[in-house]
């Protein structure tokens, strides 16, 4: 017999596969349900279901989106010239915190990762190629993550826009803004000094 | 403008009100989501609605329960005796782990509280006196928590159970075994001083 009743032992295991939810967590949750107004518990469960369902990915560059296209596709005054290469949407939304870019994203929706079975095929690649056909774009900027796995889809890219004549770049390595060169890893300090910029 | 999608927003507001979960976690729970096949989504969707509408009190005692009365109640092989009150149906669920008590329970609902606006009127002491009507039952443990509001509650259901002729019992306070006696509170080693017990 379990310990809990059924439809709490259920909702348990529910919350349990979310994101950094463990066992107690997970049982506290769902009896934090049970506290809440059937109202409230309704809205939740309708949340889940209609995040599901209605985000989709935008059409033109992959991000998430509720419509056909993407906030950021939509958006007139954008620089449709330049377009940022990302693994997710959630790096999409990294830059946009930013607010210094102002072009175009790419998503790919993951990287080249032979451990986890995931190969160029499984990215977004021919409909990045697509948009770059027409000509609009001058550069493209690889912002997958600096991982062995971000790397190896930034070379691999690279070398697939290569022949269409358009720029494409990397984003800086070096030590954080901010941060103490006490704690900066030998080979980011090693990329930091190579790419060293002149004082003007 | 929000930085999410509105189903991806609103979805995270909804993790945001379960115990434990900050605005971080509450994204990254919303997106997992997106990661979920959508007969997953579904399934969790609706273990959210199932436990907030099956999930009732036991008539007797209670306690959770998802039919008419509570797994204890239900359980023939307990003794009608005895009963504990207990603050919420977790406390049953920490009981029943112990495997020792036998006897049967009595959820109260809450602990009187002024701050938080909580009466005894809010509390099911009614349906306690009641059970204790008939002579079957000897003993009452009350097992509100520790605190002073439990102190009090538990004070203020003693003095309403002993017209009755049953007899009022409260938890042992002391050191928890296997803990070290360098970390148990001042209070807690007075009142473990207190209660202390010959070696026979």
């Amino acid at each position: 017999m379990s310990e809990y009743i059924e439809p709490i032992e259920t909702l348990a295991e529910k919350f349990r596969r979310l994101p950094g939810v463990g066992k107690k967590s997970a049982v506290r949750m769902a009896f934090s349900v049970l506290d809440m107004s059937e109202e409230d518990a309704r809205a939740f469960s309708e949340a889940i279901l209609s995040a599901k369902t209605k985000v989709r990915r935008c059409s033109v560059c992959g991000n998430m989106t509720d419509e056909e296209l993407c906030s950021v596709c939509r958006d007139s005054g954008r620089d449709r010239s330049l377009i940022c290469v990302v693994e997710n949407s959630r790096d999409v939304i990294t830059f946009e915190r930013v607010r210094e870019y102002r072009g175009l994203y790419h998503v790919l929706g993951g990287v080249i990762s032979p451990v986890r079975g995931v190969g160029p095929s499984d990215l977004s690649t021919d409909s990045l190629l697509k948009r770059l056909s027409n000509g609009t774009v001058r550069e493209v900027i690889i912002a997958t993550n600096p991982t062995v796995e971000g790397e190896t889809t930034a070379m691999y890219i690279s070398r697939l826009i290569s022949p269409l004549g358009v720029k494409a770049t990397r984003l800086a390595y070096g030590v954080p803004v901010g941060s103490d060169l006490e704690y900066a890893d030998e080979v980011t300090l090693n990329r930091a000094i190579e790419g060293r910029r002149e004082i003007k």
